[in-house]
């Protein structure tokens, strides 16, 4: 079987490989407080833009969001989200475990705008029994979005300012940034994202790490006593460095931008294949998840050999699928997939 | 520097490298639902004699801890230990933050027993106002302890018979089983503490693996739903097949022991060291934690070149230290220790 | 002014305040474990027929709900309701703050059905990585519900039924428990109800008291120590007997009853007006809550003199208004709102 | 049996109970947005000199500290108290409940001193890795303590400037305010505490009330969205007016001073009679509850006609005993229990 369901099947680019095992059995003092944390955070502030950023290393895209999301609210408040949002979905309830509601907001390409934030939090006020409610106190989106597609630059402002406006900090949840950064529909940089979100991360597992999310906090409120809350929600990894090594690889000559380019150009042949053949797709297709709809006879067909994630039924026949590229996707497999889609679509 | 101060400042051993290595390029199943995972909990199961035992990996300890704990307790409940437990500790109050209190219990030597545990619930009941306290409702320990002392069989068979008797759920925290099971004094071997435990984890971080502890739960309540907690407390590994790979190294051809043994074998030399050149230990040494009482002159003779942990200050003089040795320790710097140790004592 | 926004603008029927001012200077024992609370408990056990009932006596609504929900939960489950279930939407995250998510599903006239429950389970565990989503732990209903709508009998026994097949106890909020049991349309008992749930309450504050709901547990696994929960969450009340006193005041001679009946006969005096003079109503009347859609010169105008809630905007002209009775309305004051209906509408 | 356990055997004071009849069909808004809230909010402003606090109304004390603590603390922090703190001691792991862990310090005489805040503040920061650790984020005292002594003005003001040099804010439980405000010993007026606590509460329950405690709120960042976490933990009262008008009550005419100096001075009969007798006392006898040490033959004797608390066996002879008077304590039955006494230590 060829994996195409999700971009985390294989462990990790060789450039990284290679550097831990180079600094292997070097002796470093633990949770992250060695010389290649430093350099990476170094590394990420520098691609931003800023030398006041805060940079923190987590393990995984739940940790980073409940760390992330319970450092910043207060007792009483929820945080608002796309309602396709990875916190609202897919995390087991991890941000109510930690005492707050996810306030999911309708989304349009698993996007929220400005609009919305400020039509929520004006609601809310304008009710005289506003207390018996959960007030807003983030506002956590994704980029690329659970869909695969993107915020513009455009809308990010937009939705950047009214968070701003409405007192909310904003958070990003960037566990695939690489595939965003780099698609060819992008136009944001990741010192736009700095400027624009109070917290964001940088996602390592998805994009060519083992695991691994650089958190980079641009707000000080939020940044204050960061670490307590890592340790307390089992996050701080004891042998720290490994995230630090990861990153400073990852940001050493543009490999993660380099290798975020191959997926999306193998997402982009994909892409077109199915097009061309077709078929339409749920979804526009922005980055490296592709969201085809696919006949019965077709998905059948392809999943002798490949694995992807039918998301949703829609009728008797069509249904919603979910293939990834990534870092390690091979062209022969994308050039496969593409013949097996071309002989069955004759 | 050479560092003495913890036992988790190197990468992994070499095997475990070699393995994460050839296995790097595959693909497989996320979340830990890959053959690694399912060749490494048949190998641990192997190991304790039993096929009947729900095998979990997660990446650290206080995560381990945090999710077994909560696993297993009502809301009104609390976790009894040793006042000197690590969940009662340095884990910045992780298990209050699920919602329970930390009930820790006077300990000698790090460690706690059975007549405790009975006395604590029975005087708990036997107050009228028994509701307005905190109802045990789980019983952790570590061992080896956090201060490196073991418990003997006869020990944990009275713990585990109390606990029992009050239907307590008894945890094991196995940060460092593999120093304890590998220590001269130790007379505990894995099917023991399956048996007399109903959670306890193999400790893979601290004893040759970069990261990840092995959860063993032999008590099917607490099986239940296990994984949706891993999820929701941030604790599901998205490779999770790399603690899979790394545990099936460890426990392929006795891995995990013989370098744990290694680790206790060079303790031992520092131990019989700092005994002959007449130093007192603040605790007994049985496994690769050390806690010899130096004086400053000793202590800051010795920080120039080594690093350790000064636990506690005992009088204008004399300091309690933490020395560690681990998988990765070598004969050299212990040879370079002992000698140094032997000028500034002559 | 005169108040029809709610029912609890008063104090306390007055035979509760009798009650109250007998036993005033009495000494019992505190925390509920007094004759008064023992004597309630047993006649709400004889109105429902059963005697292995576990009673407790609660201040308020919130309390209750929240104390119930979280001591039948595990930490991964959340609780199914309906949308317009009170904990989805006036309880400020209070079942959030306790670790939990509240799962609404879609409903009608304020209600949901066994179906629903049936597949938001099946749906739950075909999904191959359920463990990444909430588990329904719960199903929580209203009745009379939000909206001032009953379950009947049938629809009840439909959904007592679809929880037990699921494995999902029932709780039912009784806020406004007698103003259901004495409505024109209902054919449900207490008896029936606590067969058919696992727990509910008896609404006090909303039905004569001056506040206080009777929890009532038929689940003995639910019943399991929870007067632990009831002290943890604040919920035990030091002078428990208050709530005991008004409840055996209440359930002397059907008072809760009779009053209860009062308040739906004035109910239903309104909603023949509204409808004889061609309102529509957004939801069926069929309980102390009325909610009939205004035009905006009789909102205005019927606003100088009678409170109400404005539910919801229709249209620039249209709104949703709430009107209650409770066992307090006095007859004159319903004429007078009947009158100047009339006037306005003439 | 005449009870001298607790100070809340009985209902309230006649006064409020005629407030309570007076007010009882009036129509108020709830959830304390009446006029009769407004007005004890003010009568209490008053009393403390100052127009600036923030002053809300709970029903009991559990609620008050936990929605108070919870209110104040980020979510890595705890609360320092004495560990004899009712919060440590008596409620259930409330504040656990929240998340946080309850730090207790030893304690002389149920109270602690500025020293210890200081000092454990300077060893937490001093811990190379503090971030393990729970970070202090508020202090509780209570006054009178659970052991019935008094903070003196010099001790409070001694507590508070370590915590304001801290950057901790101080939370005084004044369940028995009153009692200790009118004991003669005291030399702190509310408005001292009002002037050097951040937030403390006038106790209601045990000191004339049916319920309640008014929360006065001095330093605002505190005070920020207090509401939405008192209707979140259940705590904010439907007919909150009950609460208003029971404290306007007591506000009147110094009645909350009159009954608790009633209170102190049957307690200092009582403590008198001990002491003459030659009966130890294990806490100095400050306020409303005495410590005496009983032999077994006193303590069988009085039993008989007489509750009290055991609270501790000193040896096979001597028990320490809790007597508590109150606002409604009869003379008649002090003299008793003074005769009862006297004739058994002939």
């Amino acid at each position: 079987m060829i994996l195409f369901h999700n971009d985390y099947s294989e462990g990790c680019h060789e450039k990284i490989m290679e550097a831990l095992i180079a600094t292997n059995m070097e002796q470093t003092p633990g949770y992250s407080e060695d010389r290649y944390c430093a350099a990476a955070a170094d590394k990420i502030r520098k691609c931003c833009g800023r030398e006041d950023l805060a940079v923190h290393f987590l393990v995984g895209g739940t940790q980073a969001n409940l760390t992330g999301i319970t450092a910043a609210l207060w007792p009483h408040q929820g945080v608002l989200c796309a309602d396709s949002g990875h916190v609202n979905t897919h995390e087991t309830g991890a941000i109510e475990a930690t005492g707050h509601r996810v306030l999911g907001l309708p989304s349009v390409h698993g996007k929220i705008r400005g609009q919305q934030v400020r039509e929520y939090v004006k609601i809310h006020f304008a009710d005289p029994s506003f207390e018996h409610t959960v007030q807003a106190g983030m506002v956590y989106i994704s980029n690329p979005t659970e869909w695969g597609t993107l915020y513009s630059k455009a809308e990010l402002e937009d939705l950047s300012s009214a968070c701003r406006d409405c007192g909310l900090p904003l958070f990003l949840d960037g566990a695939r940034l690489g595939y965003g950064l780099m698609a060819k529909q992008n136009d944001l940089t990741m010192a736009d994202i700095a400027l624009l979100c109070d917290v964001f991360y940088i996602g390592g597992t998805k994009v060519g790490a083992l695991f691994g999310e650089a958190v980079v906090i641009s707000n000080p409120v939020l940044a204050r006593d960061f670490r307590y809350i890592m340790k307390q929600r089992g996050g701080m990894l004891a042998k720290g460095r490994l995230l630090g090594v990861q990153f400073d690889a990852l940001l050493t000559d543009d490999l993660y931008f380099t290798i975020s380019h191959h997926a999306d150009q193998l997402a982009e042949q994909l892409r077109a294949k199915f097009q061309a053949l077709g078929y339409d797709f749920f979804m526009p297709a922005q980055s490296n998840q592709l969201f085809p709809i696919l006949p019965a006879s077709v998905r059948v067909y392809l999943a002798e050999k490949y694995t992807f994630i039918e998301m949703d039924r829609l009728d008797e026949n069509l249904t919603v699928c979910r293939f990834c590229t990534s870092w390690a996707t091979k062209q022969e497999n994308v050039d496969a997939l593409c013949a097996d889609l071309e002989k069955i679509s004759e």
